[in-house]
């Protein structure tokens, strides 16, 4: 999976990705698009992505994946991993997903729009997930013409997306700002830079884990490469301050820092039963704790890993259990086997 | 010490004591005493007790110690372990403590009482305590006339302790009665039945750990025997109830259980600062663990030696602590090197 490695400023940037919202000129958006029109547009956009011959994306190993075919736990699990938006998991349109074999190119069909073509990378590489994008973008322009305004640029279905089209974010772990109290000014410093702040998994996670996306909110009236730019400048700055933060923060306070982080290594190494939001907290904890060196014998890709296998649909898709408690418990037993 | 070691039912019963309360005939109660008449106590106590010669107690290997070129930090880390009450810290006295080599026989002198005859052993050992206060207590007959009156008995500074002079008491762990809610009804019942239920520091120390001294209320008008007798018998029920209980309470809730004594042991094994509440707390879970067959890298003398050398004085004594905070840090310190 795209998030086991560990990237650049892995101490700090999970992941980044960008979303480029595409739709198809001549047919409704989804939502207005009749059964056959969503059909339509289903295989027009898998013949542009997967038809062989002069394909520039053969390397990305795309393949179609027939949501339609997938339990709804399934989705939830793909969904969980960042691979397909929560929207997807409804079974009411012809959705389609196309993969790439590294899972880190994820196009969805008959999202919200025709198209959303979204690249992931570990680590601080929003540069990547851009080119990657732009290029997967040319390669279907090549077949397909898009909905597109001289003046407004790209059309898509919510207009807050019109323009570019383009949402790039970072995600990053920020329990220096959030121990030091200094998190709330930081997300109103970026909110006036025009950047969105929210949880994990979006609006209602905020602060799980201490893990936070950052994402540009504009999109119309502004150069793509300018959004980019922009977030690559504000994001450095977070992750530098951060990392001063987490100094400081031991520095201030060494013993109840380290104490803090011991007990969540003591105790997810030995917990029988572990629920989700406690597995997050006591993990932000080894991850603060293996960034200033209190913890030496955990890597961040283990930490990566771990933070997706252990998400409920992960765990009902991969030991099919049966209700909360017993997912708690095969969670407690996955971060021991883990972490050991 | 006497308590590092693991004895009968100590998987319940931590430790044993028998204490006699006497007095020498002729001198007032030390409360009472001039500092001559003290001195005069503490002169014929040593010479009857430590006397080469004919000396039955020779085997015991007696020493006196100066209580008074003690620190009260020092005096204090004997309480902590039982050898003297807490009275005898204060110098305001001429008192004197007799030691065996073993630490299993305590004797104050100029306590409460002239003489405060007490002997302690691992486990469930009422009766061998018994034995051997006896036979102090002939020794010193043989030389010295006790304070007795044929109607009361041995008499003594505070009249709850005249007659027999024998306070007998085990120092039981009972994590099944307080976890399944049963202690309060077992407290109640003991009480009806003519014993004491307290903290294992006494009075204000009530549930610390889960451990409770139990010990008979009655001294006057009781044979000796029978205190002992019905003391080892009551005491039998209460541990075979406890293993019961426990037996119960990990049946009921086997995983929340596990859980709850796992973290305790993850918590001892890597916190940085360790209370001396929370640890007695998760020591009680450990030491449940242990009984459950939970924990099996852990053995009862090694949380007994823990329990007693994480106390304040004795790390105050042992490293020199400069304050409470300091302290904690080094309880942190002591449990992980010896649970390793």
């Amino acid at each position: 999976m795209w998030y086991n490695e560990f990237g650049k400023d892995g101490d700090v940037v999970l992941s980044s990705r960008v979303r480029l919202a595409r739709n198809l000129d001549g047919v409704p958006f989804p939502l207005a698009a009749n059964e056959k029109q969503q059909e339509e547009v289903l295989d027009k956009c898998r013949g542009a992505l997967l038809d062989k011959g002069d394909n520039t994306l053969e390397e990305l190993d795309l393949k179609f994946i027939d949501l339609s075919k997938m339990e709804d736990y399934e989705k939830q699990a793909i969904a969980e991993c960042h691979l397909i938006s929560p929207q997807m998991i409804n079974n009411d349109k012809r959705r389609g997903l196309i993969l790439s074999g590294d899972s880190r190119v994820s196009i969805m069909i008959n999202e919200e729009d025709h198209l959303r073509i979204q690249c992931m990378e570990p680590g601080f590489e929003i540069d990547k997930c851009f080119d990657t994008a732009n290029k997967i973008d040319d390669h279907i322009e090549e077949s397909l013409d898009y909905a597109f305004d001289k003046d407004f640029g790209y059309l898509t279905c919510c207009p807050t997306n019109a323009g570019t089209g383009l949402r790039a974010s970072v995600m990053v772990h920020l329990p220096g700002y959030v121990l030091t109290g200094k998190f709330n000014e930081l997300a109103a410093s970026l909110s006036q830079l025009g950047l969105t702040v929210r949880g994990i998994f979006g609006e209602g996670s905020k602060g799980l884990g201490n893990i936070f996306q950052i994402s540009n909110q504009l999109t119309l009236g502004v150069l793509e490469e300018d959004i980019t730019e922009r977030l690559n400048q504000i994001v450095s700055e977070v992750v530098s301050n951060e990392r001063e933060l987490r100094r400081l923060l031991y520095k201030n306070d060494k013993y109840k820092l380290e104490d803090r982080i011991m007990r969540s290594y003591g105790i997810l190494k030995n917990a029988v039963i572990m629920s989700s939001d406690e597995a997050m907290k006591r993990l932000s904890d080894i991850r603060l704790g293996v960034s200033l060196e209190i913890i030496k014998d955990i890597k961040y890709e283990t930490l990566n890993e771990i933070t997706y296998s252990i998400l409920p649909a992960n765990i009902i898709k991969n030991y099919n259990t049966a209700n909360e408690f017993s997912r708690d418990l095969k969670r407690g037993e996955i971060i021991k086997e883990r972490m050991c």
